[in-house]
């Protein structure tokens, strides 16, 4: 299967760290030094998860006009606006094509892999050949912005990718192989991050069982999927980890020995956006992918779940 | 693939219709009349659609107690209580099997079929053979139930399914073909139904537009998934539709020119269930079903969503 094109959408409201010294105290210098981040943004009162994939759909047909030809529609979002008419279905809407599957799932900051293993699924039914995947996230919805421990982390932000079952342009990016899988059972997993959306929303009792999980797991993640396809960590181009905290992908990148300029990240600008971040990081860089290149997208989320995902050009 | 065990769970509370009359002035007779209802089941106060799921498990386990083989755990639900810790995520943890692919999926009403085959998927990738399927819909969370038009047709309760993709008992049941799709091109399908958690959670402006497209994709997809199979009506043992009103099933019986009693049924003490419905009629009925029956499933859900499960035993 092969990644045929990639869009991102973000809002155009940008709240700076000044945002939140007003607000709880929290100093600019504060919140750099314990996440990277400098600036995210934020959906405004008439956008949504839905809004905000059309965006990013619109985006993608700007440089591929003809998506008539989708079969399939998987949404990842756990900042869902409508639960009913899920992001999936308001894009089918959107495209007038009627009657194929339509489906949005959740398993936190990693269903952007999640997805991907869905579609890889349809493929080997033979029931898709060319599937839309949406990533879309209205954190700002279901945060809580004064919270001195993580109302500063987050943002909004969407993308639309075409994955495809066979080569459609000479230079797609051919997915090699999907991993994903839940943790629940490790650290204090279903303790650590929560959104309730009726029972207090958003919520991080635990950053701290997160952060250390998150990287154990995209290190491992990374190791395992290179060894996988008889690579070892020279032979990877770049690594997109979950932009979640600029100190988790930088604590990934020295236990894999990586060089730094290898990890490409977002999180300065864009703060966490959930399942988005690590699909904007591939969006904003596909163009920079050279022939030969091996790119390792690796996940970690709240529940716990993981996964990684190498792609070659 | 076959479902080698399948369990469920009902919330103590019943609420009768009598509660109705006091809150908002509905009769009984007018509740009946319209959607066949007589009673619901209520989440009590400490339960979610979390520990919904883990008590369906639970009853699964009086039966088949050893789980320790599971692979896959698939959750549906459009009513979850966390979009990060998932109803996968938890039953993972009940569980204790670390690192085995954990995801919860909403296609509305229609979801039991699309988790159904996402985990079709799973097995042709072979990246599994014994799936954990969980539906669980905590609605009366998301309702109003004072509202005239929709608030007394809600339910709550969640099923457990196990589903190999080897026969592992004798009286298995075959899972003969899964078809589902989106259909939010036709009627009103991304205005009539919607639950949208920070904007006025669940409700129904356009309830006849549901009624029509639920009718019309029910009776069409039992028909296309018998005719797929080289059966005809004769052939069908049961049919089991989506239960959000009783005057759908009944309409979709007499579209299919079906005998009245081999339509099964819970709408009438359990009100619409969601996505569980279906799997809990399954789950009240599974002893009935004989040697060379052929069941079928047929959901729809708003957005709006089908789907048709063919079963041989």
């Amino acid at each position: 299967m092969y990644i045929s094109a990639v869009s991102h959408y973000l809002p155009e409201v940008v709240v700076p760290n000044s945002h939140f010294e007003e607000l709880n105290g929290l100093t600019s210098d504060w919140i750099i030094e314990r996440t990277g981040i400098l600036e995210r943004r934020k959906a405004s009162a008439d956008e949504n998860t839905n809004t905000m994939a059309v965006e990013a759909i619109k985006n993608l047909q700007k440089d591929y006009s003809d998506l008539s030809d989708v079969d399939l529609i998987v949404a990842a979002s756990y900042t869902a606006y409508d639960n009913i008419v899920t992001i999936a279905h308001h894009a089918q809407f959107y495209l007038g094509i009627p009657e194929i599957p339509a489906v949005m799932l959740s398993s936190a900051c990693s269903s952007f892999l999640n997805a991907m293993e869905l579609v890889e699924g349809y493929f080997a039914m033979n029931k898709s050949k060319k599937a839309l995947v949406l990533l879309s996230e209205h954190n700002t919805a279901y945060n809580h912005e004064e919270n001195t421990k993580f109302g500063h982390l987050w943002g909004d932000g969407a993308v639309a990718l075409i994955v495809s079952k066979e080569k459609i342009h000479e230079d797609d990016l051919k997915v090699e192989q999907i991993i994903t899988g839940g943790a629940a059972t490790a650290g204090v997993a279903i303790e650590a991050v929560n959104l309730k959306p009726f029972d207090g929303g958003l919520s991080m009792p635990n950053g701290r069982d997160v952060f250390i999980n998150a990287c154990n797991y995209m290190s491992k993640m990374t190791l395992r999927i290179l060894s996988d396809n008889g690579l070892d960590i020279n032979d990877l181009s770049y690594l997109i980890t979950h932009q979640a905290n600029l100190r988790i992908a930088r604590n990934v990148v020295g236990n894999l020995d990586l060089p730094l300029e290898k990890a490409l990240n977002n999180i300065q600008y864009l703060g966490n956006t959930g399942c988005a971040g690590s699909g904007i990081v591939l969006s904003e860089n596909i163009k920079n992918i050279k022939e030969g290149d091996n790119v390792v997208v690796t996940v970690f989320g709240g529940g716990y779940s993981y996964g990684a995902m190498l792609l070659k050009k």
